[in-house]
């Protein structure tokens, strides 16, 4: 099984219909309407924010999931707007669009997916995605060039379009996964979020789906972080349309089905990281020795969102007594002289004492674009790879120089 | 009851003896040495990081305060290496340099109290430290001079040295408080911490000065940040010598003395945010409406250390949205419908949603130094004011173009 995209030819499911339309949203003038239908519906499984602070979306997907027990016709995405801190207006407007899109697609507004993403505590411009609805629908297609555009249509500040599909086969059978996502620092100028969608023809149910993208979320978008902040529209979506004829149930698919549906989540994560707003360097952490992987997950983000660790990596600095200071102040008990650092290949940290290591070697290191770090905690057997990236003048600027 | 330092001719309270000198562990040749003595003695009380990877002299502090049952003779601070990370050794040659001053004083060594700052990962140039030993013994004096030479000498990467003082008058007597402090990143390049020294001539125990302290600390120390990181080296401590005669058990005292202790306090904390790496904008977050000052805290630190807020605040920027965000995401189960957001006296927030205020005017008032940031949550009565600063492409810099 090999992860495709956004380059080369793409796997996608059967059964799917995609479009993208501009609403005039955005101020650019680029698509900022994105449709993705399941004509015979689909199976869902979704995770959401953990922030209080949640957009009028995700108050409606919550409700529209529950009222059609885990089942979902198409999933609508304006990019532009969050839809965020508008109040009762901002979920009556969120409500207005599924009933738009549900009557065009004859079929009641709890089928239909919300999202939205964009500008925080502006109402959302509600008339003018009803009015680009029936582009919308006419627009759907099959295939990897509507794929491409919905994925297309739902970004905002990304500067790189992001997907990841991947297929595994069962018999003479094929069952197909691909996903498309949004998302560079957490929350851009006013504009937010990670969006990702994840399209499956496997065949399975709310419940089996939900356990499958929960699984796979920890060891993907919960193992990265850009900046530490939390979006307030964050969401993950997987729908499954049984259109492969393929049973999650069955013997030996749902390892199968698990491994594909990872490597897809982990694939959009890089891309995610990648596309850091302001990032030189994609570091991957990789903590070892904890108790439990939760705890490995703590330390990570102590190190992953230390403004010092991050602008050290920026300047390609092997600063390891800032990563072990990170280690200490986790929250998790670790005894700083059991812990061990190496960047790359290079042990730059001992018993948490000053390891023995070339620093021209770990300097040069440190220039490429990608290289790994890890650390040892001499506490127990659990790992966990964490990706994030630096922290640079260019993110400071992107963030900052920003006048209202 | 006015504060005064570090311009100005200060309140230094009687009976302390203070002086510097210059060890040669500074490559800049700048002083690097610094002690402060109680020559009858005094009582102590000491508070330090919660970073679980700790110095080698709060280590030696600990066990020395113990020993000598807080009572500290003298104090002697190294500046230019944190002796952090350095094993044993590290607590050997911290060990050694505490035989060596209590030979010079003709006292046991339980009665030194050690501090480092500086470079982490390096051992500590011990025998630098003990060949300048009779220098700075036979540099003691008395008075404001002496003690701007031990505010000076401690400084590692602080643009500015950082002093406050104050006395209040019981009857005919006064006590007075003088504190000396480093600090402005959490960790400069490799060059590491906060370190306060209180000195007051109060006559109290050192469980009466321990409650004192870490009452102070609270709203002072532990209500602010930089950058959030907690050095391994980080210490306030607070000696009593009992010169002014008067009881801290006495009527009327203990409250004074209180509130002398926490505008000293609060003073340094300013100061130190000021001369915060790369800062352009000091922002006191007063926290209202919450069930305790704990969550208080909890909701200030989130805001204070996202950075997606710093860097709005760096580009003057009214971004109500990104604070908004960083309230939800901090643990606290507030209700958003229910937070509101003053930018000075402007409500760019109500009831988690856009409040109504003049944008331009919320701009010039961003471009002050200083100003006020109020967020109430709705939850209870428990306040707090939280000082904190922006994060700027300076910051990045001073951080990130360090190469070894």
């Amino acid at each position: 099984m090999t992860v495709r995209g956004p380059e080369g030819s793409l796997h996608i499911p059967e059964g799917y219909r995609f479009a993208s339309a501009t609403a005039g949203i955005k101020q650019s003038g680029r698509q900022d309407l994105a449709l993705a239908e399941a004509p015979f519906g689909a199976s869902a499984a979704a995770v959401f924010t953990r922030n209080r602070v949640v957009a009028a979306p995700l108050i409606v997907d919550r409700a529209n999931l529950k009222k059609s027990a885990g089942r979902v016709r198409a999933v609508v995405v304006n990019s532009g707007n969050a839809n965020c801190a508008t109040g009762k207006r901002g979920i009556a407007a969120t409500e207005h669009v599924c009933a738009a899109v549900g009557t065009a697609l004859e079929v009641a507004p709890e089928f239909i997916f919300p999202s939205s993403t964009g500008i925080i505590g502006v109402q959302l411009p509600v008339e003018k995605v009803t009015a680009a609805v029936p582009d919308l629908v006419s627009a759907r297609a099959e295939g990897e060039q509507a794929f491409r555009a919905f994925a297309e249509a739902i970004m905002t500040t990304d500067t790189k379009v992001k997907i990841a599909t991947a297929y595994f086969e069962m018999g003479n059978r094929k069952v197909k996964i691909a996903a498309a996502c949004k998302g560079s620092g957490m929350i851009h100028p006013d504009l937010a979020t990670m969006l990702v969608y994840i399209f499956t023809d496997v065949s399975g149910s709310p419940a089996q789906l939900d356990r499958a993208l929960r699984s796979a979320v920890e060891v993907s978008f919960n193992a990265m972080s850009v900046d530490g902040d939390t979006s307030t529209n964050d969401t993950v979506l997987l729908l499954a349309n049984g259109a492969s004829d393929v049973k999650l149930g069955a013997a030996g698919v749902a390892k199968k089905f698990q491994n594909c549906l990872v490597e897809v989540c982990q694939s959009l994560a890089e891309q995610v990281i990648r596309d850091g707003e302001g990032a030189k360097h994609l570091i991957r952490l990789q903590i070892e020795q904890a108790r439990s992987v939760a705890e490995a997950r703590q330390v990570a983000r102590s190190i992953a969102n230390s403004p010092l660790v991050k602008t050290a990596w920026a300047g390609c600095d092997p600063n390891w007594g800032r990563i072990l200071s990170s280690v200490g102040k986790s929250g998790v008990d670790v005894s700083p002289e059991k812990v061990n650092i190496f960047i790359g290949k290079q042990q730059v940290c001992r018993a948490g004492m000053v390891g023995s290591f070339d620093a021209n070697a770990v300097h040069e290191l440190m220039k490429q674009r990608e290289y790994d770090i890890r650390v040892q905690l001499g506490r127990g057997r659990a790992e966990l790879t964490f990706l994030t990236c630096d922290l640079t003048t260019e993110y400071v600027h992107i963030n900052a120089d920003y006048s209202t």
